[in-house]
């Protein structure tokens, strides 16, 4: 059998499943973005790595090598957000075309520089190698959480909500945009969403604001999007999930680009992957402190989006007609898009 | 400028110097095949990465998924070893074409594993993605060292001497090997020097016998081959060197491909790559000593190959008629090697 017929996370799983067990104190392994790894006491170390590959994940012509640069630091410092963690160490590791401009690379090196620094991370090492292929920029990072503050997949609750950062839908309506450069959107909407889909933001200080209160229960950033990153979060507390799409936050430059692409708002924002917000849990009762916690230290607002059901209660979205539709694993999967 | 006409190393010393100052606690950084970073008090985090692109670094019809994942685990090993660390945790970044084959996958993790396992450490995490190029095997390896024992490239100091562990060159007549099947090695010693290019062993033992001592003053694994490797040992430390070429340990199968491909011996086991045996220096008076705590652990011999001089006293190779002549670079440049 080809990979693309299995797909992605079948892959994944059975690659996990023919793992041996783990001989050193590893809290969380194969499977999950991150992985977490006891360091004492007191502390967990936090690993992972993202590839972007020239063709699949990016285009040279339609992000500059700066860019690329910040959005391949970005989105790890998502997967490090999504803990709860600080940031500290990346290596960068890239196959590189041998007639690639030395210019081209340092705007690259510049873009990760510029991204890490802004979350007090460091370029530590990493290596170069030659390809005949597509460029290749994998990049690996490094933090740390404590263990308390420390949040997973596996906590959520039945009775807890579904809370989001910031809004969702804007990455794929920059995609929408990268695609078909002639939609009728304002300058400034259109600046908006491309800069959502090219240097998106990473939520590490929402990160960090909502871990060490103390109060939700899983988290998770939302990279190939909500609808199919919940189901991670579905998974590993063995619950069920109704999200409710009328609630969903979608911003007016994103309406607009549904709109003209005669797409529903709520389903792009549901569906559309790379917005790298943070996804997370938390009993109802802690919905305002986490949210006013969130706002204070970063200006990021907080939605909450939906509830979290018996794992009989199954998974849900209920559309803005009132009605309910199965939520469906809709997102990327990086073997069988396209494939 | 293109990167092929800059070279591999040069490239890096560009991207290092472009680097803002560290922010957290760095011993050593980008420009060592391993960043090195203080974790508390006592232990030190390594951290490593090698990218393995195919085309480059192997040809799908010339090795197995076994012996691949076997290879990309073991030279991150090695990195971790010439630190005398301990390996722990592996990340896997994969970048497949999505017609590869899921057996092909399964028996590159069964390698990956296998060599993990050998040495204690464990696979954590990792991702794929899709490739429409070549397929990209890219291994993070994390490890930890107690501060003092720790072995860096800078501590060697003029009147040490330059060990190196078991054979040199083997690696090399392997690849000869590979490129010419029909040279005249009996069938035991063309599996030996096949074995030492397919599936090189990390010298991880070796590494903790020699750290532990806490004789050494400096060590790195030889990976780009001991004219170029031990150059980063000459930079680092601020030394020259000698290197007596009818010291190099060749095995009798190097020695036999040698001859065959018309090739000096000596040139063979200075020059060639990946043979992942450590190199390290330390006074005379510790040679024993080291060599025999080595032997003991593991079996492996250890060598005495050259001396380390007093910077000015430069990089020489003292061949077998007494002449010497000036020590080059001539190991592996990923850019500049058939670019």
């Amino acid at each position: 059998m080809k990979i693309s017929a299995l797909g992605e996370f079948p892959l994944i799983e059975r690659v996990a499943q023919r793992l041996p067990p783990y001989r050193n104190d590893v809290r969380v392994g194969v499977g999950d973005d991150v992985a977490v790894l006891r360091l004492d006491d007191q502390r967990y170390q936090l690993a992972t790595c993202d590839i972007q590959v020239e063709g699949a994940h990016f285009l040279r012509h339609s992000i500059t090598p700066y860019q690329l640069g910040r959005k391949a630091a970005a989105i790890n410092l998502s997967d490090i957000a999504a803990k709860g963690g600080m940031p500290q160490h990346f290596l960068v590791s890239l196959a590189l075309p041998p007639d690639t401009e030395v210019s081209w690379v340092d705007a690259l090196y510049d873009g990760l520089c510029e991204e890490a620094g802004q979350y007090g991370a460091d370029i530590v090492g990493g290596n170069m190698a030659k390809t005949d292929g597509p460029i290749v920029v994998d990049v690996f990072l490094l933090g740390q959480v404590r263990q308390e503050e420390a949040l997973l997949r596996c906590g959520a609750r039945a009775g807890d909500l579904v809370l989001v950062t910031g809004w969702l839908g804007e990455a794929a309506g920059g995609m929408a945009l990268l695609l078909q450069s002639d939609l009728a959107v304002g300058k400034e909407e259109a600046e908006q969403l491309l800069a959502a889909h090219l240097t998106p933001t990473p939520r590490v200080g929402e990160g960090r604001a909502i871990a060490s209160k103390r109060l939700a229960t899983a988290m998770i950033d939302l990279s190939d999007g909500l609808s199919s990153d919940i189901g991670h979060i579905c998974d590993e507390s063995h619950v069920g999930v109704r999200i409710w799409a009328d609630r969903l936050p979608v911003s007016r430059a994103t309406r607009r680009v549904a709109e003209l692409t005669g797409r529903l708002d709520w389903a792009l924002a549901l569906q559309g992957g790379e917005d790298y917000e943070l996804c997370f849990t938390a009993p109802p009762e802690a919905e305002r402190e986490l949210a006013a916690a969130v706002k204070e230290a970063t200006g990021t607002e907080v939605t909450c989006v939906g509830e979290v059901l018996p794992e009989e209660g199954d998974r849900w979205v209920q559309v803005p007609d009132g009605g309910e539709i199965p939520l469906k694993r809709e997102g990327w999967d990086h073997f069988r898009v396209e494939a």
